[in-house]
C-alpha cells in the first residue's frame, strides 16, 4: 500500500445538539480571548452559546461574517485587519464554507509575520499558534475537517487555494440541527458538491484504500438523503446523513483531493461567480463520462455506492450511476446546462484556460484533460 | 443520530517505509529534547532513524523497553522516575501495545503534578504538555490512535485502564514493514484482538454509524488477511491490511469501546498473565454466541464483513460468522479452550468476580451478563 498522510481534527463531535457541547470544550476552557466568526443566520445560536462560556471573565469577540459569494483577498485582508488587535487565542468559525475558510485563515494569519500572498498554494504556511474550531452549517464544503481554504483573487478573477496541514482545525462540531434552516437550493448545490468530493477522490489517480472508505460512505449517505433533505428541510435524519457525508467528503480532500470536475469549475466560480456547488453539479456528469474509460471498475463501484443494482459490464453500471447523479440533480431542480447560468460558447476557451492552470487538481484526474478536451466537455453542456 | 465524540491523532501516516518520514515530522522540528521508548527488536530501526534527526543539536534520549508481559504500576513508576529528569518535549513510543501505553503515560505524567494512581479510570487526567507520537509494531492494540492505556495493578492483580482524551497521540506512523518480523503466534493473537475490537464495537449497545464504518472495514481487512500473514510473515500486502485493520479497531475503542469479551478476559490477563490477544481469542466465539440473540441483525452484518455469503436467517448467518472466527483461530493454531492455557473450573468464580468489576465495558454489551452467565461462558470453554 502506498504511503499516505491523513490529517484530521483531533476531535470531531457529531450529532444533534452537539453545538451546545462546544461551550465545555477544553480548548475554550484554557483560552481567555475567543473570536467567533459567524454567518448572519447563526448569530442568535452563537449568542445563546456564548452565554454558557462566560465563566472566568473570558473576553469573547463575536464577528458577523457579511461578505456575499466567494470571499476575496481584499475582503479577507479587511477581516484580518479588523481582528488582529483582539489577539485571540481561539478562533471559532460558524457557517458555510466561506465563513469556515476565513476563520481558518484568521487563525493562521492573525499576528503571523507571513502575509496572505506568501501562503497561497500548497504548504507555505509555517505554522499556526491560534487554536481553531469549526462548526459547519452547510453540508458541502467539508472545510471543517480539511486542510484547504479558498479565496478569490480579484485581480486575476481566479480562485486561489491555501492548502496547509496547519489549516486542519483542532476540533469541529457537526450539529445537524444547525443545517435545518438551509434553503432547498443551497441544500441541493452544497450536497452535490460534497458528493463530488467523494466521487473525485474515489476515481482519483491517487485514490487510496484509507480514503476510499470515506469516499464510498459519503457517496452512499449523500445519494440516499439529498432529495429527502431537499424536499423536507426538517428531516433530521436526512440532514444528519448529509452532514456526515459532507464530512467524509472533507476527509477526502486533504490526502487525495478532487480532480477535473473541480478544475473545470474554477473559471465558473472566479469569472462568472457561479456558486461552487452549482458549477460542480453541472459539470460532474459530463466529466465522469469523459473519465469513465480510464477506470471503468472504479466508476462502477461509485455507481454501486450510489445505489445502482443493475447487472452488466462495469461501463454499463458506471453509466447508470452517472444517470442517477443527473436524475438526482434534476429532481433537486439544479440547472443541467451552462447556458442556463449565462455561459455562452464565446467564453469557453477562456474557461478552459483557467481550468488548465489548476494543475494541482488536474494531475489527479484519472484521464488526461487537454485544453481541447475541456472545451469539448463545456460544449456538451451548452 | 446520537451525539458522539470521535478522537483521533491529528496526523496519521500510513504505508510501507512511512517510519522514515517521522524524522521530518513538524513536531520533531520544533522540539529540542526527544525521548524514544523502544521495544528491543526495534532498537536498530530507531537508531537508524535518529541519525536523520540529529540536526540543530537536538538531545535525543533512547530508552529500551525491557518489561515482559503487561506492564505493572511499579514498572511504569520506575520508567517515569528514570526519565523525568530528561524533561522531554516529545515522547515517541515504538513497539507493541505495552510500549505504546507506557509511552502515552510518560508523555502525560512526566513533570505532571498528578500521580499515576490519581489518573486511573476514565477522564481523570487534567492535560498533557508533552507531545506524543506512536509507532506500532504489532497489529492488535490500536493504542496508536486510542485514548486508552492499560497497566497491571500488581496488588489487586487487576488490569487497570487509564482513559483520557489526552492519551490520544498527536501523530502516529503506521509502517507495515515494522510488523514483518512479528512471529506467527503473536501475529495471530494480536490480530484476533484487533478483530475483537471491531466486532465488539459493531455489536455494542452504544454502536454508532460513524464508528460502524471503521468496525466493518477492520473486520473485513483482518479476516481476509490474518491467515495470510500468519502463514507468511513477509506478505507485505497482508501485513499492511492487518495494520490498517488494527488501526480501525483502535478508532473503535475511544468512542464506543469493547464489551463482554474484553471484560471476561480481564481476569485471565491479570490473574493468569495470559496474553491479552490470546484470552480474547478464546473467549470471543462463546461470548458472541451468548450475545447473538440480543441483536441478530448486527451479528449477521459482522458475519457478512467476515466474508459469509450464506443465505438464511440472521441467526444462521451470524452463527456461520462465529464459526468462521473459530476456524480462523484454529488455522492460526490458537488454543480454543481455557484448559489449554491452564485455567481450571475451580478458578471460574474468581474470574467471574473480576469480570463483574469491569462495569465500564460490561455496560456496553448488547446483552446483560450476570455473574452466573460469566461462569457459564467460561465453563463452556473448559
Amino acid at each position: 500500500m502506498n504511503s499516505i498522510t491523513l490529517l484530521q481534527p483531533q476531535k470531531i463531535v457529531f450529532g444533534e445538539g452537539s453545538m451546545k457541547e462546544l461551550s465545555k470544550d477544553a480548548i475554550l476552557e484554557h483560552a481567555n480571548r475567543i473570536l467567533f466568526l459567524v454567518a448572519t443566520p447563526l448569530l442568535s445560536n452563537v449568542r445563546e452559546l456564548v452565554k454558557n462560556i462566560h465563566f472566568k471573565n473570558k473576553e469573547i469577540h463575536l464577528v458577523e461574517y457579511k461578505f456575499l459569494g466567494e470571499p476575496t483577498f481584499s475582503q479577507f485582508e479587511t477581516l484580518l485587519k479588523e481582528n488582529e488587535g483582539f489577539n485571540p487565542e481561539v478562533v471559532i468559525g460558524v457557517g458555510g464554507g466561506s465563513v469556515l475558510d476565513c476563520a481558518k485563515l484568521l487563525a493562521a494569519l492573525i499576528n503571523n509575520s507571513q502575509k496572505l500572498t506568501e501562503v497561497v498554494g500548497i504548504g507555505f504556511l509555517n505554522g499556526r499558534k491560534i487554536k481553531l474550531i469549526c462548526v459547519p452549517t452547510t453540508s458541502g464544503t467539508g472545510s471543517e475537517v480539511s486542510p484547504n481554504a479558498i479565496l478569490l483573487n480579484e485581480e486575476t478573477q481566479a480562485k486561489s487555494g491555501i492548502i496547509s496541514p496547519y489549516l486542519v482545525p483542532d476540533a469541529c462540531y457537526l450539529d445537524p440541527l444547525l443545517t435545518m434552516g438551509l434553503p432547498p437550493k443551497l441544500t441541493a448545490e452544497t450536497g452535490i458538491d460534497a458528493l463530488s468530493h467523494c466521487i473525485e477522490a474515489y476515481t482519483n489517480k491517487f485514490a487510496h484504500p484509507t480514503v476510499d472508505v470515506y469516499a464510498l460512505q459519503g457517496i452512499q449517505l449523500i445519494s440516499e438523503n439529498l432529495l429527502k433533505a431537499y424536499n423536507n428541510g426538517n428531516d433530521v435524519e436526512a440532514r444528519s446523513a448529509l452532514l456526515l457525508g459532507s464530512m467524509y467528503g472533507g476527509l477526502c480532500l486533504g490526502p487525495v483531493n478532487t480532480s477535473a470536475v473541480h478544475a473545470l469549475s474554477y473559471g465558473l466560480g472566479g469569472k462568472f461567480h457561479i456558486a461552487h456547488g452549482l458549477s460542480n453539479a453541472i459539470l460532474m456528469p459530463e466529466v465522469l463520462r469523459f473519465n469513465l474509460s480510464a477506470n471503468p471498475k472504479r466508476h462502477a463501484e461509485v455507481a454501486r455506492a450510489l445505489g445502482i443494482t443493475l447487472d452488466g459490464t462495469d461501463e454499463e453500471i458506471a453509466l447508470a450511476g452517472i444517470e442517477k447523479i443527473e436524475a438526482l440533480s434534476k429532481a433537486c431542480n439544479i440547472p443541467q446546462r451552462l447556458t442556463q447560468i449565462g455561459v455562452t460558447e464565446a467564453v469557453l476557451p477562456e474557461l478552459a484556460d483557467i481550468a488548465m492552470n489548476v494543475t494541482r487538481l488536474l494531475k489527479n484526474n484519472p484521464r488526461e484533460v487537454t485544453r481541447e478536451d475541456a472545451i469539448n466537455i463545456y460544449k456538451k453542456l451548452l
